[in-house]
């Protein structure tokens, strides 16, 4: 028996509030309206985005509704979440363009055909100052400085505008506007996310599950993923440079990487994790193999491998020295038209036994065209051996042609 | 050569922003647009809301435009200036309600006739979210709390809500609509009219003058008055009501008193102050000063007197012993038809001689009916003598009839 629903979608999440809502709404059998706000000041999709939206994805798989809310209105007051400074307001001109490329990049993930799409001016620009003093007496100024960015800027006397409280309280009555049952977004929105549940309380509908993922690190390992901190890979992005921005990020957060940018389950991280922990496993190949399988979610199958090649054709080989020996692929080591390994190394004269070879296979101690090869038995295709490096240990290569 | 009219103004005032402020705006040679905000929430007046009011009369003699907001939209919010806690809605009708009321509490200050009446609602209701996001831009939640009350319930962890932080934003709205030149209010009021300035600023508007006047100890002596604290003197209440309650502030706010609810100059203020400070002023004659000048205000000219009367008879003859020796005037201490002083007291034989007579009353130990006497000479009416008690010192009385 495969996983469950419940599985698949709490997979990789961060949080849940509350803890077995998830699980509640989805007893109620019928399709779930689950929201993402967007917010338009921002319209470059990465990969840290598409964490979200790759759930969001797996909900619509799954039969249910998924309402996204261009923050048209909202956009003119921005969303200061996770963010140290008052943004400037947007045009509504601007907010239209943006919209209109983040859904352009969306469609990578998404399936748009079947999306809601709503504008919050539709229900917001109309709101009445009865309603503003009503919804802002939800709230208190302490729980609103409750929220990470704004306890952060408020304790360094960074300015809050107090605009910027209104923006949650905002957001709030989007998911009351669209009825949601589950409001989606990164650990940074919890808070948003949580407000949604009073507001929509205070007008008697049933709260909004809030379901958050995970922030993912940018390719300097360190900050969430993020245009202004240049550490991100964009979902538009070509594979060569998705796949060469890949290959820059840190061993520890190679697990990550798997568990939330690829098709990878639960089981497949823990066993790679167990495996780069005891050594059985090459972080380098690793990370190759999360790089090759992202670029084939956003370019198709196969077009990993092939920004792998070009990768190595132009960064990898520059690791190799100039003055390599050229080698003609021995007669010898072809069996049934394909090259083995063992019987390469030692006809090349890199290894001076078939054991030996093994061994040295075993190790990690074998590349070829600057990858790691794990199989002491493998057996290659000629056309993929030709023309690269064989090479053994750190210093020993040689050409293959 | 009398006060100008910018001294007249200025008496007793707590503060003016900019310090030249109303210098600058009467030099304008118009009719000056002078804006109270009315709270509808406390229909309640009493001599702390007058110190108000007598300066806004002030203003309206001297031929300025006194605009009085009724605050019926933000009556739905409450002000929380110098309250502790979020105070609830009001209904419209009892909004209604409560501005009769105050209109007719506050007719016995101001000229009615003369005033110009607004109700936010007018420009409130129908402010849109777009208006509200450009107003709640210009403030920060550091700048809020540097409001007195908001600074002290948020460090000691009661609840503000944000509903609050547009008080004080929706009042300066209120500016910007009647444009007004000056907007005045007690010293609890300083940051809103603050606030005001910024946001005329930001609508192009030149910024009013903020003038406060200080507030006024209840008859307690130490908290501001207030009907919540049962330490005011309403504007509306029977003379000897309000008679009686003036008697019992402590000494130390007559001066306060004199200056804020009479019509006493300041000179007349400095020339009470340094009495009672030397000794020279007994408190209690001063009290009753005070107390019948403000009875007058409030009830006409000699309502005081009487209100004093009626309060000697039900509550001074109380500390007089019912066994006083009853002594018909003597007609040996009448002079031209009225009594005179000293030989009244040898006549009566409270002292032994003219000369002791004068020292007793220079030392302030001689009372009429309660009263200190201050002239050693004084010539008093029969009808103003029969019937009281003559006393000196604390022992010795003699009832006059």
């Amino acid at each position: 028996m495969g996983p469950t629903d419940l599985d698949q979608l709490l997979a990789g999440v961060a949080d849940v509030v509350p803890e077995d809502g998830l699980q509640q709404k989805l007893a109620l059998g019928r399709p779930l309206r689950v929201k993402l706000g967007i917010d338009p000041s921002r319209p470059d999709l990465h990969l840290g985005h598409a964490v979200v939206l790759r759930k969001l994805r797996l909900f619509q798989d799954l039969g249910h509704e998924v309402v996204l809310i261009i923050g048209d209105f909202t956009g003119r007051v921005g969303d200061p979440s996770g963010q140290s400074e008052t943004r400037p307001f947007l045009t509504e001109e601007e907010i239209e363009a943006n919209a209109r490329s983040y859904f352009d990049q969306a469609g990578t993930v998404l399936d748009l055909e079947g999306v809601e799409i709503r504008r919050n001016s539709e229900w917001l620009r109309s709101l009445s100052m009865v309603e503003v003093l009503d919804l802002t007496s939800r709230v208190t100024v302490a729980q609103m400085l409750e929220r990470d960015d704004f306890r952060q800027r408020f304790r360094s006397g960074r300015p809050i505008s107090v605009v910027e409280f209104l923006y949650p309280l905002m957001q709030a009555m989007d998911s009351v506007a669209v009825r949601a049952d589950v409001e989606m977004g990164g650990t940074d929105q919890t808070f948003n996310l949580l407000v949604g549940r009073e507001i929509q309380r205070a007008h008697g509908q049933e709260p909004q599950v809030v379901f958050t993922m995970p922030l993912l690190e940018g390719t300097d390992g360190i900050r969430k993923m993020s245009k202004s901190y240049d550490n991100y890979v964009g979902l538009t992005e070509p594979a060569e440079e998705m796949f060469g921005k890949l290959m820059s990020i840190p061993d520890e957060v190679i697990g990550k990487y798997l568990l939330l940018c690829t098709d990878a389950g639960p089981e497949d991280v823990a066993r790679v994790e167990a495996g780069l922990a005891d050594g059985s496993l090459h972080p380098n190949d690793q990370k190759r193999g999360v790089a090759r399988a992202i670029v084939d979610l956003y370019h198709g199958p196969g077009a990993g491998a092939h920004a792998q090649d070009r990768f190595d054709l132009v960064h990898r080989q520059r690791e190799i020295p100039t003055d390599v020996p050229e080698v003609e692929i021995p007669v010898s080591a072809i069996r049934d038209g394909r090259v083995w390994l063992p019987r390469l190394l030692v006809e090349t004269g890199l290894a001076s036994s078939n054991a030996e070879a093994r061994r040295l296979v075993g190790q990690g101690g074998v590349r070829l065209g600057g990858e790691t090869l794990d199989d002491p038995e493998a057996e290659l295709e000629p056309d993929a051996v030709r023309g690269k490096a064989l090479q053994v240990g750190r210093r020993r290569f040689v050409r293959l042609v």
